[in-house]
């Protein structure tokens, strides 16, 4: 039995090939490559049984990741994730079957998780020594904690507005870390310079090949956990897009396999009304988008003018029949507390915005009540302790108090 | 089969019984209850096989867990955190057996959304209305989300100083929550007034019996993921104890199975120099604690002065042959970076100082090179983010920098 199934690299663009036993980052065309596997012979010797009594984390699918030896693992336990049924959100909207897959019980709290974990297995398999990114804060977080335990050293760029708590985990890792005055474009130039300067491995969003197959495990997993069925609808909030590039690839891997059937979900790439790109071209039926000025959204992770990967996005949403939708921040900010208040789960902004694109397409019938729908909150709503705004009652010693409806100060 | 082998409560203390189907706090002499279960019919019916492919999460322990009807299950997913190998630390220790189980890794980011799910779930089954406790943060915060999920209202006092992140849990979560200028126990003092005057379900630490039956859980999962085979030593950062006492419960119930052998770990309740009651009585060879005055230490979560449960904690420690050890605020620090650094684990100070005393026991030869070491890091770093102080350089758009050692600014 092979522990991996990995074969070679592909551009998606303009299918050139490329040996993956060699450090390798954008193709030559300048698009993303990505990860090929032998499903042929796969299909021969790995079947859904081989899964039972695995460990509980995304190295589960270990024939179908990029590692080539076990002994280069870089695991904290992360992955497989809950999946839970929102029943009383579900009735609020008309979907009786909607479900969470809770990315923020992972460690570092959200699903960047899945792609450091991968993508720092593979650099160190590959022998690198140094990575580097820029980033708006999560993955920066994930890249240097995976990279210290590791043992590979990371330089991290990020602006200075991103969440305060992804300064600390960078920090705390020991990472090599700075703040911009400016935006993540801007310290993607920092990051590309030192890059070229001092022959770092740059781990950029799509720049090396392995993040998205990390990110493709909530596929994979999603699938298991439904008894290898999918479900109609899938919602993401989409930035780079990683994630849903990820899925739709997973999902056909498993195709393939003969794990699942012919029916896919429709894929959904859920933005901010103050950041949509990836909606405007799908509007427009274009395969790419255009870089949106001035954007701004309390989403911050969602907050990516212009993706690498948006043709892949776009592919991934047409060729499932799914949809793009954008949201409005003051909505997003309700949605938040509706499903803190209705089901206990304090979600990140971007998946209350995924949730409230669920209950948009819902309301606009696009959505049936008959489908089922999976949501991906990307991250623990701890993570982004401003996004609600308290005032809370001061009592001094021996004051009283009255329960839920009676307050008695 | 059942769904529960649950029997009855009583108390540990002058062994009074009560009935589990009617709401029930303290024994009359003041002591907490415990929960019985049919351990003689449970082995006849329920072996470790039993579990495979079940949910992974705690409710796979369902026969063992205090809820009748699975209807009144009110999950999000919690249990089966990670049981991480940390290679470097341990080498840096010398216990190269050294593992985390890692309790950030789960909803509400700390080990009390157990206690919390199995509380709330018994409160529902007993037709709870509202629930109220006075907390240190973290409790508060997955009680009233649990909550939340469940449709039980819940009346939250913590002192002003009480980590700011869990505040805005509780406030999310739709609870009627106060600050009081003042320690847990003035909060508790509030509380419990309150719960006289309007009839509500008092969930303070060990004053209802359940939240220690979900706590327990944690015995379970690093017996079941040790493959029914217990370590030679488990470290617990212990506050009010009560994970420390349910884990003992969890293991003596499972030697009454005989899912696992006579070997018992030697449990080490581990307290901050600053407030250190459990460790004074051990010391003394006391059965009780005495209230530590002005305690202080940076690990919020194990501020105790005085634990209700104290007598139980010390039972443990001393049938195991484990023993009671603190540690002082500015080490914890130490260990915390470094664990960061090592093993990419961003751990609560809480979770740190398990750690520190797991090296001071080392180097004391109380824990020897061969032992088998289980950690127990209650919570994410990230709910406590100033923990570490962190300095970093800011640039301006086009500045250059170098990497990890070569620092250009």
């Amino acid at each position: 039995m092979r522990f991996s199934y990995v074969s070679h690299l592909y551009c998606p663009k303009c299918s050139l090939t490329y040996d993956l036993n060699q450090v390798q980052h954008l193709c030559e065309c300048g698009a993303p490559l990505l990860v090929e596997y032998d499903l042929t012979s796969m299909k021969e010797n790995w079947k859904p049984s081989d899964l039972v009594g695995r460990r509980n984390d995304l190295w589960r699918y270990h024939e179908l990741l990029p590692l080539q030896r076990e002994e280069n693992i870089v695991s904290m336990g992360e992955g497989m994730t809950p999946l839970v049924l929102m029943e009383k959100l579900g009735e609020d909207m008309e979907i009786p079957l909607l479900y969470m897959k809770d990315e923020g019980v992972i460690p570092t709290g959200t699903f960047k998780a899945r792609g450091a974990a991968v993508g720092v297995s593979k650099a160190k398999e590959l022998g690198v020594k140094e990575l580097a990114m820029p980033t708006n804060g999560n993955a920066g977080a994930a890249w240097s904690l995976y990279a210290a335990k590791s043992g590979i050293a990371s330089t991290i760029v990020m602006p200075v507005d991103a969440p305060m708590i992804t300064r600390n985990e960078c920090a705390v890792a020991g990472a090599n870390l700075y703040l911009v005055n400016g935006l993540i474009s801007d310290a993607g130039k920092i990051v590309a310079q030192a890059v070229k300067e001092h022959d770092l491995y740059d781990v950029s969003t799509l720049k090396e090949p392995y993040r998205i197959e990390g990110k493709k495990t909530m596929g994979l997993e999603i699938a298991e956990q439904l008894g290898w069925e999918v479900p109609d609808v899938i919602l993401y909030p989409t930035g780079g897009g990683v994630g849903l590039i990820g899925i739709y690839k997973a999902l056909k891997e498993l195709q393939q396999l003969g794990w699942i059937g012919e029916k896919m979900p429709r894929l959904v790439a859920v933005q901010s009304d103050g950041c949509a790109p990836i909606v405007k071209a799908w509007q427009e039926g274009k395969t790419e988008s255009e870089f949106w000025h001035d954007s701004e959204t309390i989403a911050f992770g969602i907050n990516v003018p212009k993706a690498l990967g948006d043709f892949l996005v776009l592919q991934a949403v047409y060729e499932t029949e799914g949809c793009a939708v954008s949201v409005n921040d003051r909505d997003v900010i309700e949605e938040l507390k509706l499903i803190s208040q209705k089901e206990g789960a304090f979600v990140c902004p971007e998946g209350a915005a995924a949730f409230l694109a669920a209950r948009q397409l819902r309301k606009e019938g696009w959505i049936q009540a008959t489908d089922q729908v999976v949501v991906l909150n990307t991250g623990a709503g701890i993570k982004y302790p401003n996004t609600v705004e308290v005032e809370i009652p001061r009592l001094n010693k021996e004051e009283k108090i009255g329960p839920k409806n009676v307050t008695l100060q």
